[in-house]
């Protein structure tokens, strides 16, 4: 199998590119249609719709589909096209603190081969982090290859500071890593040039994989919060991944709940993640921590007491949910989300967690009177990030059809 | 004179209205120019480019001026066109808490008429103020129409939570109005229908005239934030004023500061208000209130008394630096801004309360390593929110310049 990747455009997509991506995405959210309602619904012409597909189904990413003929129908039946989910596919990667995850999707969004492997890495060196990632996705791109996909790009979720026009991780305290050219050595390690990598934040890429196919669904301003190690925020407004000026929006784990608090590896002091953090909880919860246990163990552990009734555990949970509160509530008076999606480990402590967050945010939150800030719990679990990065290609791909190669022969 | 008000557009504006806007834009960004310059920076054709502006012209939006001839020149200068600014004028209005102000500017953004009237609206009847504030406005509007300008609609700020599309006033704790009808009032007192009103929030407005004119001319993303009675920021993203998904976001003022705070007149405790607003800065400092003054006045007796060294001044504003320094922080941590422009009564007292504000940002951000976050201070003073309001007003009338009337017969 022959890795295809698509060429960056050299200039802004003409009206022909522009339109090519008209007809994909339509078709990519109403499903299978006739070149007639496609045209109608788009408002392009009928013989330009035609040619287009014609470019779709040759780039192997529309193929056409005989249209079930109506009863007594005269004549042939129609012919329909829909996404092709047996042509490309794109793959979301994740690194994060004590696990590595791989996937690849079809255009549909449907999960076509994942990988997952808990490793602790931290203080590990990020060459020989990501030199273990590639190896990982060669075996999902292999496993693509059997079912006739191939991979056109692939976008790594990492958990800090990104400057993703560099793609380059500029530091996370939790891995300790700083300055770290993550789409460069990932690219060395794939030995694979003419597939594109990109880089993200790991908590933004699970706010989109939420607002896509989440419990944000048909939403335009959310806010995902998820705690494993760290506290991370991905903040989506009008649709889109918000990064602000320069690209570092969305650090919740670092604003401050507690004026005189505990240091915090970031340099701060008070941060929500020396309150809400899972060292944080585990520490109140008195929970010993056995070097080299994966925290998502970890996280079911304090589940597990917290059931059991363990009343230092269901206290530091209802302390944590408190000060998890007063931060969302801040984040909802500044950003005025449609919804907040708990992931991560406070997917798992959600029982514990909703009721202290839902209270604060009912009583600090300005305009709750109004608007109902809805809190839900995320269903995507420790894929999410990685769902999101795959979604952010599959956008790519929506967006300018044309840029993409076509296979080779 | 004749009050020419803006049709509201049934439909988006088609291609020709479109290109009416890009023209006129181009104007207003660029100065005088020739047709053939104004063709050749929008990409429109040259003959498209004269009718267009032979219809704005019409429209009194823009004017023809005879080019300087170049010495020696044959045959006749050519002729430029530059904006009108005798032609419409945008009216920006503002109530709050112990004052009104309206003013008006040329589509330059020059002001050309102004009325200030110092007065405590606290508890007052919605319907009385906004009365008084149309007799205001028929102040201006009459010195407008003495120097040939006829205002094409107004925009009114306002200290609350507004309902921006339906022009409503949902809640201003300080003035004590709740779900205020303001754009409807308003236009009933102007009596002048053809008159069209807006809403919005002083804070926003505020904003969006330091991004335009003041202390953020050409960056993207600003949060402003001032203290008068209250404390309201607003955020700018991608250079638009940023509302959230129902138009309550950026209600900074009411972030949480201090966990088992005082009770703050917005139902929470610990508000940023109830240790940074005006109230909360007096009794620290020990300043008596006498019914009746304007907070403007207060301000300058904090200034005065800090200048004079007076200790207890200069401790409640040590503190309240720090607390607007923290909560800042948190907004440069989840917003990323380019700048954040102190404004109102916090650009009077900025040297006191500039170096706390700075130093928490350099000790609380993650990213302040990588991208310094300029701390400036609003030079716009009293004026900024209606300033913005007449902004809001320009740009609607350079958007879609075929909106307007005609000049009536």
């Amino acid at each position: 199998m022959t890795a295809v990747g698509a060429v960056p455009p050299v200039e802004p997509p003409s009206a022909r590119r522009t339109s090519l991506g008209t007809v994909l995405r339509h078709v990519a959210d109403h499903g299978r249609g006739s070149r007639a309602a496609i045209a109608g619904a788009t408002g392009l012409n009928k013989s330009t719709v035609s040619n287009l597909v014609a470019v779709l189904i040759e780039l192997g990413l529309l193929r056409e589909v005989p249209a079930e003929a109506p009863p007594r129908a005269v004549g042939r039946p129609g012919r329909l096209v829909e996404l092709r989910d047996g042509g490309v596919a794109a793959l979301g990667l994740e690194v994060n603190v004590d696990y590595r995850a791989v996937l690849a999707t079809d255009l549909t969004g449907r999960v076509r081969a994942r990988s997952l492997v808990e490793e602790d890495h931290r203080g590990a060196d990020p060459e020989t982090v990501l030199a273990a990632l590639a190896d990982q996705t060669r075996d999902v791109i292999t496993d693509l290859a059997r079912q006739g996909l191939r991979p056109v790009a692939a976008a790594v979720a990492v958990p800090g500071l990104v400057d993703v026009a560099a793609g380059r991780l500029m530091l996370a305290p939790n891995l300790r890593w700083r300055d770290a050219p993550v789409a460069e050595l990932l690219g060395a390690a794939l030995g694979a040039p003419e597939l594109p990598v990109r880089v993200d934040n790991e908590a933004n890429l699970a706010a989109y994989a939420e607002l896509r196919d989440g419990a944000g669904r048909g939403c335009s301003h959310l806010v995902h919060v998820s705690g494993q190690i760290g506290v991370g925020a991905g903040l989506i407004v009008d649709g889109r991944i918000f990064r602000g000026a320069s690209g570092f929006g969305g650090e919740l784990g670092h604003i401050t709940v507690d004026l005189d608090g505990l240091p915090c590896a970031c340099g701060s002091r008070g941060c929500l993640e020396t309150v809400v953090g899972q060292e944080a909880l585990l520490a109140r919860a008195h929970v010993s921590v056995p070097p080299g246990v994966p925290s998502r163990r970890l996280t079911q552990t304090l589940a597990r007491q917290a059931r059991a009734g363990d009343a230092r555990t269901l206290n530091a949970l209802r302390a944590g949910g408190k000060a998890l509160g007063v931060a969302l509530a801040t984040v909802a008076n500044l950003f005025d989300p449609d919804v907040i999606v708990l992931g991560g480990a406070y997917a798992e402590l959600s029982p514990w967690l909703v009721p202290p967050v839902r209270s604060e945010l009912r009583g600090r939150v300005i305009a709750a009177r109004w608007s109902t800030i809805d809190v839900a719990v995320s269903a995507l679990g420790q894929e999410a990030s990685a769902l999101g990065a795959a979604a952010l290609i599959v956008d790519d791909v929506l967006a300018d059809p044309a840029a993409m190669r076509a296979p080779a022969a």
